[in-house]
């Protein structure tokens, strides 16, 4: 799915990584783990905030099929804020095909004394479902924490 | 992923929009309105499906001062499903300057048999806050349903 | 479960209601009906504000088969408040047998010019899974609107 | 608030703590503590799997101020399932008076290998506001685990 345009970002990042350090913390590019153990990788970010990535969730998948996902999201004033507030959205692709199903974090970074960075989200999943009169048990809720991979 | 399939879709799309309209239903392109007389503008979509647009908020907004926000998001396979589900995140914009904060919605579109669409919708209203410690206060929820505004 | 006990909870109710009216508004006691034709019946309130009762949900029933799960809940200082918040829990019962599974709603009354009533509630809903692992799946979220039967 | 009976209550928790073991597992009586550093007390279940029992939060209240609140709830088939559903309601009773809210938490108690026990919630809370115009606003949402103090 992310084909060479993925590994050239992951590439660029890398390399990114390397020069940049504290300013830019909690700034959302880069790799990041949840407690979920779910992994997504998001890119560098346009002036006004927007980025792009992949989701890869083993919670939600069969075990042997790691799937990857397209995110895309905004954080606010990255360049400004310490501590900034972020949303993104998760579209979910399976290898079968369930019912369609959509995602949506919103969260704020965090830092600690150790400059350790923490992702604290709450999420909501919406499944497709047949009419209307499903619509009561087609979202589901969680909270989601992430910490930066190194 | 829909490469020329995609491309050639739009341009049918193009050509069928002067005509007809029924085809188009629940794709989220134009103009809604909540139940909490919030209104929204979304963009044509792109293959992918992703789409942009502002969203003006009577309620959270001071009485004479509508507010326009910043929306993107992304639809499952607009151009094949009728009832597709979808995501988007607002970066709020104020006049003056509260703490930052962020919502994210997702939801589906249903039609009903008089061809009206409905955008069924939960979101969670991130705020900022000074520490983990306020966290849990953080995060508001709701739902909110939409229709078209002709 | 109800038997006897329900029965004359009723028959109180029925009584109760001939001679009260204004001052009564907005205390739970009664029996109420929601956007999703669900149905709940609850007591009279106890000096603490603690109520029980019945939750009917034909959402969630298979067809011919509406179900009754007990209620129970607290509501704020029912004398004092004329715009009350309130919680309860409903525990549900299947006539078969599914994994179990646990409702919380919690709102607040609003009283219209009027008199109408309006429970304005958000609920959670939790089910039983097999494992810490499936714990981000076993929540759904959702709001709910009560109008009170006369 | 819960004076005598409160401490007679927790004068038997701690008599039958001393006889009973394992199969007193994810039965919800005694206490506990959550990681917001909130501490909960349960009282013994009813036949019918109803308990109740006082909340203190620190995070919610002045610094000075640990604060008791009374919970309410019910658990699924206490002595015949491992794993069981719970939801409960606490009525927040504040020093001061802000506007009134309730919480209710709904979840799941997990025992792991060891015989720890977690108590995997979500919550809603609800502030009182002054018209159904700003009920958008009144619904928090988050997520809290409890584990027992021994």
């Amino acid at each position: 799915m992310m084909g060479k345009t993925g590994f050239s970002l992951i590439l660029a990042l890398a390399l990114v990584t390397v020069g940049t350090s504290s300013e830019r913390k909690c700034v959302l590019s880069g790799s990041w783990r949840s407690n979920l153990d779910c992994r997504m990788v998001v890119s560098e970010l346009s002036e006004a905030g927007a980025f792009s990535g992949s989701y890869h969730s083993v919670a939600m998948a069969p075990k042997a099929d790691i799937l990857s996902s397209p995110l895309h999201g905004v954080q606010h004033n990255a360049n400004q804020k310490e501590q900034p507030t972020f949303g993104f959205t998760v579209k979910w692709q399976f290898s079968e095909s369930p019912p369609e199903s959509m995602s949506v974090f919103v969260g704020q970074c965090f830092m600690d004394d150790q400059g350790e960075e923490t992702l604290q989200t709450t999420w909501l999943l919406r499944q497709e479902v047949g009419s209307p009169n499903a619509n009561w048990e087609a979202f589901r809720v969680g909270t989601n924490i992430f910490t930066r991979i190194k």
